[in-house]
């Protein structure tokens, strides 16, 4: 089965996604500078998830780079991970609206976290059918930042209760580590 | 004719209705956990829908695999999967704003079987054309899997009104039953 | 410069198109079948839209099937389709929300005629481009069907004013007569 | 890295952006000529940053066909000019929604301007990577189109607290020196 359509349809999925958050930013109905003041959360929530979304496609890119073949599980694997972000536009929503108040924080940590799992199921996916000799295999290698980011979501989820600002601190720490595209892939399929 | 622009618009338009379905998760103004409570219904009937229409693109790239050429005939018997596809997001919504009420449910099995009828007559128009002997006829046979579904939802539609959560788990069991991606094209494309 | 992204933008545009007219089908509170008796204007309108835009989408696809090469007037030419195209949504929902009353139903007409008229220019430009003896030139002819959906739109306009349901009826007649996906140039292309 | 899903994602997100301001033309409930009368300021909204999106959408598509390999900075340098276009149907309908005031129509501009510089960015980015003798480098040249746009974007915003109409001017002014798609790489190519 060839990966063409798969990275079209999840192509097709990830820029709609990302697109619609801005459907977010209401209108307002005054012109005034001050009719935009409300919009800054909401505004600065979009930035933050247009980044996640934006690392997602890069790294859904490279990763099936290394690809050739796929099957079925791995269809659904994808499904699965376009699933948990097709939820962020709506947990940036709610903390936009919500001026980063707790429970928001937390639930916009549980979807990054829950993404963040449905990603490293396809990245196991992937090896399992290409095998663990692959090269991709061994670009992923023992995948550090993925780790990390995970950690990083779990412990900014109950962080959000003591302070929300701490978590978002999290939250731009663990995008700014993923920022730069996943050179280990791109090195690999180099070397 | 090639099947690319099929495909792709498929593609598109699948894409586009997976991702509208998550509009109807309205975002609260309240920051609480129980401000996410009425959003339960609505939530369910998407991830449903999700699954259903993820369903129905796996076969739908199952299919098209199998078949090198199309015709008019295809383009619109594609056109009419495609249009009662686009009722999903309708009808799931509906399903959703009024937790699971008979009305709503009935009609949401009314639209999967008549999406169920459409896939069907798209198969037929596709092993017309490719002939009784190709690969896609032999590997879709006489579509057991196909004719179930499409008695499951009749059962369920009248059902709906005697409890609606019968007619729930017989959509359930249906998406279960399709979950598994097409296998027979698969094996009959390897074979 | 080649036709790809050509191709694949419009049937993004496209896409977009034909699946956000769905959304006008808001949902209803209620949950009993008389909520959606208000619904059936806009239903209708819609399945009329969703028709012609899949006319356009075929006949955009094979108008695009007789040609190798653009330029920036065709990519131009092309935008300018997808503008007009881009506003049915728009006209589908004014029809449908106020019952196919007289303004709303020579608007849609309006648009319908200016987006004929963007395809015949498209043609042109395509046919300039091919040169008069390309295998499009012959395909599209004289261009007898365009020519006379131009006029039914434009007799369908004031016929609004004096019963509208007989522009609806010119407006469907025009739409049967191109459902039939345009052999003119699949004939060209195979003879 | 190849610029295939780079190009189909942009195509994308471009489209998606490109349809949605038309869900900013809000349907009215009365069927009469004068409902549509309080539209046309966002109706001329629209129709210009219709205009102004597919010109990006041009000149993106001219300037990745001198392009054959990409890396992670462009990835992301393109993903910078999305953010900035993705903000143009929210500043489209403010600029609508309030008759082309001095504040919508400075904001605007203003991404408008962030778009320009966005596009410069990118445009840079693969010049490096394409090298100063690459075809593209002498296409571009010194882009004095790009550097004239960003001087009468700058001129428009304060200009918009003068006379909004002024700032409007200069706007169509840029998109119709735009409108003709970007030759310069078009003759670099065929030279």
């Amino acid at each position: 089965m060839s990966k063409g359509r798969l990275e079209a349809f999840s192509d097709g999925v990830i820029a709609i996604i990302i697109t619609i958050m801005v459907l977010e930013l209401t209108i307002p109905h005054e012109a005034g500078l001050d009719a935009l003041r409300p919009l800054i959360p909401k505004f600065l929530s979009y930035v933050l998830s247009f980044i996640y979304i934006g690392i997602y496609w890069n790294n859904h890119h490279h990763l099936l780079q290394a690809v050739r073949q796929i099957n079925g599980s791995i269809l659904w694997a994808n499904m699965n991970l376009l699933f948990w972000l097709s939820l962020i536009p709506f947990t940036t929503g709610w903390m936009g609206e919500n001026h980063f108040a707790a429970w928001p924080v937390a639930l916009y940590g549980t979807v990054l976290l829950l993404t963040g799992f449905a990603y490293v199921i396809l990245t196991r996916m992937l090896i399992i059918y290409q095998g663990a000799d692959s090269t991709l295999a061994i670009a992923v290698g023992r995948d550090f930042k993925g780790k990390v980011s995970l950690v990083l979501y779990a412990v900014a989820i109950p962080l959000s209760f003591v302070n929300s600002w701490f978590a978002e601190l999290l939250y731009v720490l663990v995008a700014a580590m993923w920022f730069i595209p996943d050179r280990r892939i791109e090195k690999a399929l180099a070397g």
